[in-house]
This record gives structure tokens, C-alpha cells and sequence, in this order.
């Protein structure tokens, strides 16, 4: 065994004294479980911004603190007075938004049709306007009072004095005005971008003409009924997206000329302070060549080709340019160029004034500038990729002063005139810790201080550790929890969680280290629990992420069978008796493992599980994969169909009959493949589910999976 | 345990002697497996009728006989003289058609395209006509040498001298030319019928436009495609049927007046010799109510109903009228209106002339008609409902004569002359024996004795029996395996596997009793494995068939649950080990007695099953069940949803993701209302498969079956 464990953090909850004697069930913790979410972490309070204001809500009231002295907390309204102001007395508290950057709070009250923006001190409603059902996407604009939605595939206006009208209508189905576009890949999850000041509204359209129809069935219907849905697959004809400006002031629409080849990718849509740009992070179909373009606003004509970015596998722009206000003429841009996600200064011309972060460590996200915009507040992983932390950047030198304290996770929350910050704290051993920190002030001032939800219940420990992947060099993280009533003598067996896709960091030095519901109610029942991210997730950079180009799902078995080896040596582990589950990605994961490695894995669940890459979707697909044309070995490798022959132990896949994300088609073509070579899988299928079961079913599924273990791993 | 255990019949098979040691695989004993059919029973040589001489093929020669000196065996034409004759070196015996009424031998080469008709005596090609792939339902008559077939939903004819022309067309494609109609049901099998003569082709025209489409979804394109059907379901709108008659003189189609509601059915449409009148059995969309009409075919006039038939339950003509073509005036039908199946002779027009066949039996098939139409040939079940004998008739007096001789099942063809059949005969302890018998002489002569094909392996014991019904006084018949190498001081596993629906007889006294190729191997893997027909079966009155109507599985079940109580009085069967299993109806069957029966069934396995019969088409659902709206209450309480909760056992459910039979939606349904009431059955697809798996699939299928027992049950 070559990996190092290193532990670094171990939690015993479980002390065996008398109060903690209670179990938990699916029913607790899992979502659309009966007694769902009653251990999840809960405070007495919900904290938020409104502007520079703290603002404190539970169920039946909302307070409001300044920031200097924050435990002096003032009621601002009752529920039933606003119930009484918004001719409501169901209104939802947690429906109302206030917002960093607001002075007015608002909520949407469907049952009165009514959209209101109302001022909580003063008690006023400021502003109304009308809503409707049928108004999907619905974007509202604080400078114009407009909200733009959608009806069906159209795109609508509805205007500060409650008047609709179209903006951009066709006939045909397959063209789609104002939704988000590219399968939401890209950072992309909006289709309409409102100009600063209210003026122009720009809004994708997406022709989906030359992409077929694939269908999905819905059987609950007395008779089953088609509902056909768009999905072009890896190498196949792609749907075309262009981006249209409209004006409020003539009504008029102008298209940004994109120009060819038409199945390119516009994404990360902004627009500039002055409102005479909208810039496009402009990507090629092969998705490795970005050219940041600037458009004039008013006649679609390319201003400037600000900068382009290479690489050998891929560029993944995720974040539009943060404009500086104050200038006009400056933006920080957010890149993996450099091989980790940084922050780069440029001006509108597309002069790059200076990097901004740099190092072997991720920007994991931008809060925003202070109100002089001479510092930027950022969350980055620097130090220990499983933590983060929250930095000042001063924009001029680039220079990063520390603001937070304790080793775990943070999730800031800045306010208006970035003076302030809102910390929510937590890990392994904290649930949640809410603090207010000041950017100027090193000592932050305790807000929250939740309760541990399971003191009552007997727990598994869990460890948090690191060992060594594949390559024999770069570090992985893990989790693991042991049985509750652990008894060292005992040999276990051993089920792992696995993910280990793009987009995902399952092991963090959050509470309870992000073991999820199902994990620790198997630790309950008496499995030891393990998960990693291998090599292929986020949060590493480049070279980690994309090692795994073209060929998914090796480098990531080979790094989960470091972890394998890793269960197989501990004393406490019963080397003949480890299982593995995953979903979506986590599915192909176990499928890879199943097959690959049967020797080890004995028993499988795959849910949702990609089967042939060439049956995904164009977006995610060829990034990770290119086009089967391009890549036919890697596409040929990465077939669980192929290796459907070396199936050995009980194997369960599982799969919702209208999933639009891996279509079903992966795994029952998958069972076909086993028919054919003899083998015999087990199988399963949520009707009426999509991609993840949601609701009671999803408490039945982790039923189902813990029912498999215990006949076939106990 | 009020069931009398009356066994009438033991199979000693396995003797264990030396040579008896081989065992058989799935491989052998399934359809689509590598061995099958190995253990199928052969003779050396095929026998059949060709016009009144008997023909003996085997793969290399066929050889011709005098019914007087059958040993007498005379080379007729050799496979490789035939090849030259025909330009076909490849040219299959098996597929030449001889057939009784025939003078010339017939044979199809779709490689040369092209049908033949010749004289293999002579060896001269008497006719040759096109043919085409794309010609499907192709339909020649011998009496004009043109035929009727189909391309896509239009009919056309092929005259003699090749030339084809459209009879019926229509661009839309819910119209349906010369195909069956009403889902294969009251006999139809086909959708053209030539006149006598040939001078007319009556056919079937079938409008499903008010029928709603069905989706199917084909998983193996590379993007699944949608597959529509049209699956009218109990109480929905049906397709509308009419009958069109085409003159070959004329060129043009007269439509039957068959008038409303349109919704009818058009049954065992039969010609009189005459060509004059075309015989309609016309049954109500209720299907209580069925009306005898005589139609002129040359204006499409009802000319007379000549005789109603009415039942409470539901009327189902199944055979056309036999008209004697000496007199041309007077015809045989068959019906079950004394509570039998029976003969009647009526004239033409509608006059009762006598009922020909009486009592406690049924008429399984009428052979024809001796050269004189005196005496007509049928076979009946009199005597002992699992065998049947055959018997002349004698039409003057009804008088009665038994023909064939040995207890067992007897499967005639009748010469042309009516002067002699060929017997195929098989029971319990003979594998099958083919006799000639003369009509006039009461001493077969035997023509082939097949061999035991299972001499060297080792046999489970096989019992026929008989047992009492839930209502405690009709006889049931059941057949019994008991395991390989059987000990009586253990106690076994027993498996029941089930059918149950009408149109079935699973039980006769035919070799091995009709035990199907699984029922044995799981005989072989150590299982007592039972079947039974319940009532609701085939061939036992209109009684002991009705007695389910309007609540399908209620009374089928109850018997089900005398057999169970059967099998767990027996010493060497373990009462807390007994499963089911079975397809379609028996899918059903098997789902009522998992969930009715928790306490006796723990392991089940249902394939294609039936769960709603709402989800049922409209002929086979609304004969057996009435429409929803007719009979909530039935379809409520036959609903297998509804008893979901009841789910204990172990429970596999199996579905064809294609089927057209008995769609998909039915257990998927199922699955849904197993996770809304939180119980846990298993289930598995076979991609591409529609209502039976077929091919290697078959004996994939088998297999998992079969593990599933082995998993759960032992």
C-alpha cells in the first residue's frame, strides 16, 4: 500500500452515555423523508443583508440590527403586520427577499397575482405589479421596474405600469427566446440579461430545429403520453444560440453578430456600466478556444476581441467579468489559465492591468468590491483544499490580507458597502456558526451558535483523511465513518459513496465532513462508509481536474481502487464484503468499479449511471470527452456496454423512466448488453422520476439500496 | 383440505440405471438456446397429406406412399433434383406446402422472387408469380392464381400473369386494408378471403383514426425513436371496422351494409360456394348480442340475419360457418350456446336443421367433411377433459363413432377424401406416435414411433391429477414434478407456475404432460414444481369459463389457493418454501397471489403482467371485464395497485420494454404504487422485447428467473 493515511481531524459524537441512545431513519434524513429535515442544522434565527443592515427573521417576525452593534435588535415587522399590509396572513417570511444590494425588500404573492416591493421600516408598499402562472423565467429589473418573462418558448415584457407585451415570438416550438441556453453548462442558468440601467434588455435565442426529437413517456397518464424533449448527443447536429439586444425605448431588436460556425457556444453574457457593450465569452464547438468579444449594443457589430484562451483540453469559462463601476473601464476576469482558478484585472480594451491571485490554489468565489472598489473580497481553498477562507484583494497590488478564523468551511455574505461580512461557519465538529466580521477589523462578533441536531443519537465516528492516487504523488481526500457501536475486533463490510466527476468536492471540513444522510444510516447499520474525490473533481485545479480528458472514468477507478486498497487494509474491514454506490456520475463510477475491478466490489447500486458517453449530451459530453468522431478509442474505452461480459457480483441499477439528464436509454441499453453476453444484473426504475428521485420516492430508493447491501453484503 | 387427490397417471422416467445420468441446461430445454431443440421429440420422417397420398420428407428426399400400402414408400424428388428444377440449390423441404386439398405443390423463393406452383410427380413448374419483400399478408388464391397482399396499410392483387394493381388505398395512415382487425380476437387471423371461384376478394378495411396513439420507444437507435401503436383501452374509443368486396370482373369494391354502431365487430367472415352471399358473424361492442348475417355481395344488402345468439357473459364466435358444397345450402356452426362448444347444422336460410354434437364435453375442431358430405370429423374432449379423441359424426342423424384408439392426445389430419387421417399421438409415457387410420376401418397402422429423447438423462416423476375447486365440487387438473433424484424424507421447495386465462388448457395428458422446459430443469435444480388450470380456462363449458367474468383473478385465484394447500399437505413439500411463477395472464395470476397470499407465496416472479385491466385493450378487457364505467366495482377490486401495501415476499417483476400486448405501462404502474405504499418488489426489462422474450433472451431470462428462486426461495 503505497498511500500515506494522514487523519487530520477525527469527531467522536458518540460517547455512549445515556441520552445518547437515539436512532435516526431514512425518514430523518433524507429529503421527502416524514421527519425531514428535523436533524438538520437549525438556528435561532435566519441572518441576512439588507443593504448595510442586518436583518434577523424567524416564523413570526423580522428584526434588524447595524452592524456596529448587532445583538441590539429591533423589530422591524410582525408577520401579521405584514400580513395586514400585503392583504396576506399567510405570507412566508423566508419568501421575502431583502438582499445585499436593495433598499426596498420585495415578494411575489401568487395567489393575489401580485408582485410588491415595499419598504419594511416605513411600512409602504412602494410598487405593484401583476403576475401570472403562466409567466416562466420572470426577470425583474430594479432600475426600470420591468420584469421580462417567458410563456412557453416567447419572450414578454411586463412594464412598470403592469402592461405585457412581446419581445421576441416565433411560431415554431423549436425556437426558444429568453431561457437559458447550452444545457445550462457555463455558468449559464438564465436566458435574459436586464442593461444596468434598465434601457435594452438582452436575451439568448436558442433554434433547436435541427436538433430531433427524443422521446420520453409519461405512464401515469391513463394512457401513456409522449413528451418529446430536445437532446443532442455528443458529435451530433447541436442546437444554434445567438444573442438579441432589445430596446425599451424603440422596441426594437438587434442581434449580436456572432457570426459562424453557428453551434458555438456564447456564454458568460455581461453587460458594461455605460450600457453601450454587452461582452460574450465566446467559445468554439471544440470548447478549447475562448475569444472574449465586445459588442456594440446598438448595431450588433464586433467592437473588440478582448483577449482569447487556449488550451489542450479545454477552456470552461463559469464566471462573467465583475465591472468596476466607479472606472467603467475595468473588469476582473476569472481564469484557469494559469492551471488554478484566478483573478485577472483587465481594461476595456482588453489590456491586462495585472494578475490579481496566484498560486497552487482555487478561487472558489468572488463577493464583491468594497464601496471605493479599491478591494475585492474573494473565498479561496489556499492552504488545504477540503477548508476555505475569506481574503481582501487589494485591486492595485494584488495584495491578500486573511479576514477569517477557524480551520473549516466559510460561506460569506457581504454587505452593501462591503464593510461588513456575514460568516456562516462550520466544521467536522461545529455545526454551524454564524458571524459578523468586519473588513477592517480582525475580531468577528458571534451572531449564531447552532446546536448539535444529533446530541441525543448514537453516531458513528467519522475521519476525514488523505491518501495517495493513483499517480503515487498527488494527495486525495476522503471520509469515513465506522459503525456506530464500533467494536474493534469485529470485521465489517465496507460500502463506498463514490461521485468523482467534474463539478464536485464531496469530502470538505464541513459538519460531519459532508456525509450524507444515506452514509451515516448505513454507518447505523453497521457498514463502515468511505468517500473520495479522486482525481477529475473540482477545487484542484487544471492538471487535477483534467487528467481525465478524453477517456472518463480511467484515471478516476484507478484513484478510487487507491481507496479500495486503503478500506481493505484496515484491520476493522472485511476485505470480501465492499460495495459501492453512485449516481449519475457516481453511477458510471460504480459501473467502472463493478466491472473493472470485481474482485473487489461485490456489490453494486448504480443510479441514474451514464453507460456510453456517446448516448450524453453535447455540452459536458465533448468538453470531457470530444466528439466520437475525434475521439472513437476513448468513447470505445469509456463503454460500460462493452464490459457488460465481466459482471460478477449483484449489481442494481436504478434509473427514473423520464430522466432528461442521463436518458434512460444508458441503462437499459446496458441491460441489453448483459442479455446478450450473459450475465445478470439486477434493475429498477422510478416512474414519473427524472434525474434524481425526489419526494417519498426518494426515501423509498435509499430503502431499496440499503435492502440490496443487507441481502447481498451482510 | 376438502381436494380429493385423484391421480390417474404416474411417468417413472428416471431409473436410475447407469446410461440415465446426463442432465439438460436452459440451453436445451428454451427456445433460443444454444442445445434447442435437441430434446424435442423427432420422428425420421415428416408425414402429410397430399391430396389423398402421403408424403414422407426428411431433410434430403421426399418420398410419396398409397395411404393403402403406406410401407410402400416410392422416391418422389430428391432436395437436390428439386434445387435444379427450381434454380434454388438451397431450397428447404419443410418449406414446399403440399396440404389435403391440393393437387399441386407450392413453394415461395424470395431470393428469385418469385411463388411457384408445380408438380412434383412430373417435376414440371406448373405457375410461377412475382413476389416482393415489401408484400406482406399475402394471401394467394387456387382458384384465379392471383393474390391479395398489403404494402404498408393499402391492399393490392397480383393476377396470374404477374401484374399488380391497388385494390384499396388510403393516404392516411389510421386506414387499414386487408389485415386482421380486432387484435387477432374471435378467431381472425387474417384480413382477406377469396371468394370460391376467385371471382371477389371480401377484406377487411379497419379505420383507427379516433383511435389515440401509443407510444413504444425503440432504445437501440442511437437516439431512441418513437415507435406509435394504436392501443384502444376497455371503454375508449375503438376502431371501426367494415368489409369491402372487390370484383376481379368489375375493379370495383362494394362495402357490406353492416351499419351501426360502428364500433361492432365483423367476425369469421366466410363465403357460401354459391359467391352470392358473404356470412357475417356480426357481435355488439358489449359483446352479448351476436347477429348471423347474410349480405349480398353484390350490393352490399343485408339479405337475413338467420340466427341471434345471446349470453349474459359474452357471445365469442370463433369459427367461420363450414359450408357442405354438394348441397351449397346448408353449413355447420360451431357454438357454445347449450353451455358446450357443439355443431349445429342450419340451411341458408337460418333454419335449424339439427344440433349435431350434445353434452357435458367440447368440439376442439372439426377435420371436414368426407367426399360425400355425409359424415363430418371432429375432435372432442369427451370423456376426460385433458385428452380428446376423434369421431365421425354422421349428418343425417348426429350419430357418433369413435375413430382413434389410446388415452391420450390425438392430433389428426384429414385426406382429401375424408378416407383416411394421419394421427400424431402423444400421452404422459409416449413421446409421440404417428398413425394412419382409415375412417371406414377401426386399425391404424402405425407410420413412426418417435424415440424418448430424454432415455439417457435423469427424470424427475410426473403426476397428472385432479383436484377440487374453490366452489367444491369442479374438478381441476393439475401435473406434478417432483425434484430429480427425489428423497422422500426431505422436504422441497415448491415452485407453481401459472397461466390461469382464458384460451389456455396447460394441463393434458400428452408426453411429459405438457411440462414446460423450465418447469423441468427447476424439477432438476431441486424444486416440486405445479401447475394447474383453474376455472376461467379453456375447453371445460361456458360454466366453468364465465364464472370469472366481470372479476378476472378472483375466482382464478381462489383455485389457485386449493392447489396451494395441495401442495403444502404433500410430506416432502416445505410449506414455507413455495413460489410463483408466470407471464402475461399468469402475470397477473401470479401478482394476485403474491399480494392476496403473503402468507403462502414468499417468492414471486411476474412476467408481462396485466396490473389494471383498465390498461387492457378493448376486445379481449370489455369480453372478460365489461367497460370501466359498466363495472367500476370489478375493475376496482381487480386492480393490483390497490393492493400494493400487501406486498410481503420476495417479488420480481419482468416486462418487454416494447410490448404491444400488454403494455409496458402496466407494471410500471405497478412500481409506482409499491413506492407510494413503501413495499419493495424487484423488477427487470428486456430492452427490444415485446410481450414473450424470444430468442437468446429467452433463455436469459430463464436464468434470472431461476436465480431469483435460487436467491429467495432455497
Amino acid at each position: 500500500m503505497r498511500q500515506i493515511n494522514l487523519l487530520f481531524a477525527i469527531l467522536f459524537l458518540g460517547l455512549n452515555i445515556e441520552a445518547q441512545n437515539k436512532t435516526f431513519t431514512l425518514e430523518d434524513l433524507i429529503p421527502g423523508g416524514k421527519n425531514y429535515p428535523n436533524l438538520a442544522v437549525k438556528t435561532d434565527y435566519r441572518v441576512q443583508w439588507f443593504g448595510d443592515k442586518l436583518v434577523f427573521s424567524d416564523e413570526d417576525a423580522i428584526y434588524a440590527a447595524e452592524p456596529e452593534k448587532p445583538d441590539n435588535k429591533r423589530l422591524l415587522i410582525t408577520k401579521q403586520e405584514l400580513g395586514k399590509m400585503l392583504g396576506n396572513d399567510n405570507v412566508n417570511l423566508n419568501s421575502i427577499a431583502f438582499g445585499r444590494g436593495k433598499k426596498l425588500a420585495s415578494i411575489g404573492l401568487p395567489r393575489e397575482n401580485k408582485f410588491i416591493l415595499f419598504n419594511p421600516e416605513t411600512r409602504e408598499i412602494a410598487f405593484e405589479q401583476p403576475l401570472n402562472r403562466e409567466w416562466e423565467h420572470r426577470d425583474f429589473c430594479y432600475a426600470n421596474n420591468c420584469a421580462a418573462f417567458t410563456v412557453k418558448n416567447n419572450l414578454f415584457i411586463v412594464d412598470a405600469n403592469g402592461k405585457a407585451a412581446p419581445v421576441a415570438e416565433d411560431a415554431n416550438e423549436g425556437i426558444v427566446y429568453g431561457q437559458s441556453v447550452h444545457r445550462n453548462e457555463f455558468g449559464i442558468n438564465k436566458g435574459t440579461f436586464w442593461s444596468p440601467s434598465g434601457n435594452f434588455l438582452a436575451f439568448y435565442r436558442m433554434d433547436e430545429t435541427m436538433v430531433g426529437d427524443y422521446p420520453l413517456v409519461n405512464i401515469s397518464a391513463r394512457e401513456a403520453e409522449l413528451k418529446n424533449i430536445k437532446y443532442p448527443m455528443a458529435g451530433m447536429a447541436s442546437h444554434e444560440v445567438t444573442l438579441g439586444i432589445y430596446s425599451i425605448a424603440t422596441g426594437r431588436t438587434v442581434y449580436m453578430k456572432t457570426g459562424e460556425p453557428r453551434d458555438h457556444y456564447l456564454t458568460n453574457i455581461v453587460w458594461d456600466p455605460t450600457e453601450k457593450y454587452v461582452y460574450i465569452a465566446e467559445l468554439n464547438r471544440e470548447q478549447n478556444h475562448l475569444r472574449y468579444n465586445k459588442y456594440d449594443a446598438a448595431t450588433g457589430e464586433l467592437a473588440a476581441t478582448l483577449f482569447e484562451e487556449r488550451n489542450e483540453h479545454y477552456v470552461e469559462p463559469q464566471k462573467p467579468a465583475l465591472f468596476l463601476t466607479k472606472t467603467g473601464s475595468q473588469f476582473v476576469w476569472q481564469s484557469r489559465r494559469d492551471g488554478y482558478d484566478h483573478l485577472y484585472l483587465y481594461n476595456t480594451d482588453g489590456k491586462l492591468l495585472r494578475q490579481l491571485t496566484s498560486g497552487n490554489f482555487e478561487t472558489l468565489s468572488v463577493l464583491g468590491f468594497d464601496a471605493e472598489e479599491k478591494n475585492l473580497f474573494i473565498v479561496t481553498n489556499e492552504g488545504n483544499p477540503v477548508e476555505n477562507q475569506v481574503y481582501k484583494v487589494e485591486l492595485k497590488t494584488g495584495k491578500r490580507t486573511l479576514l477569517t478564523k477557524g480551520n473549516g468551511v466559510h460561506s460569506p455574505a457581504l454587505s452593501a458597502s462591503g464593510k461588513y461580512f456575514i460568516d456562516r461557519f462550520s466544521n467536522l465538529e461545529t455545526p454551524l456558526n454564524i458571524d459578523l466580521y468586519s473588513t477592517s477589523k480582525p475580531v468577528p462578533v458571534r451572531l449564531q451558535t447552532a446546536e448539535n441536531p444529533y446530541k441525543d443519537y448514537v453516531m458513528p465516528e467519522i475521519t476525514l483523511g488523505k491518501l495517495k492516487a493513483a499517480d503515487g504523488k498527488t494527495d486525495l481526500y476522503y471520509h469515513l465513518a465506522k459503525p456506530t457501536n464500533f467494536d474493534p475486533k469485529k470485521k465489517y463490510p465496507a460500502v463506498v459513496y463514490v461521485y468523482g466527476g467534474p463539478h464536485s468536492q464531496m469530502i470538505k471540513n464541513n459538519w460531519l465532513a459532508s456525509l450524507r444522510g444515506w452514509s451515516l444510516y448505513m454507518a447505523q447499520m453497521g457498514y463502515v462508509v468511505f468517500s473520495m474525490d479522486n482525481r477529475g473533481t473540482s477545487n484542484r485545479g487544471m492538471e487535477f481536474e483534467s487528467v481525465t480528458h478524453r477517456h472518463l472514468g480511467i484515471e478516476e477507478t484507478a484513484d478510487q481502487m487507491c481507496g479500495a486498497e486503503f478500506l481493505k487494509s484496515l484491520p476493522y474491514v472485511d476485505a470480501e464484503r465492499i460495495g459501492v454506490h453512485g449516481w449519475s456520475f457516481g453511477g458510471f463510477m460504480t459501473t467502472n468499479l463493478m466491472l473493472r475491478h470485481p474482485e473487489t466490489f461485490k456489490v453494486g447500486v448504480a443510479g441514474g449511471p451514464v453507460i456510453d458517453w456517446k448516448l450524453y449530451e453535447v455540452m459536458y459530453g465533448e468538453r470531457y470527452m470530444d466528439t466520437p468522431e475525434e475521439n472513437p478509442d476513448g468513447y470505445r474505452d469509456t463503454d460500460m456496454k462493452r464490459l457488460a461480459g465481466n459482471l460478477k457480483g449483484h449489481f442494481l441499477l436504478i434509473h427514473g423512466d423520464i430522466d432528461p439528464t442521463v436518458v434512460w436509454q444508458n441503462s437499459l441499453s446496458f441491460l441489453d448488453a448483459c442479455i446478450v453476453a450473459r450475465t445478470y444484473p439486477d434493475y429498477f426504475v422510478y416512474p414519473g422520476q427524472e434525474h434524481n428521485m425526489t419526494g417519498p420516492s426518494r426515501v423509498h430508493l435509499h430503502e431499496k439500496i440499503t435492502r440490496y447491501f443487507e441481502d447481498y453484503l451482510k
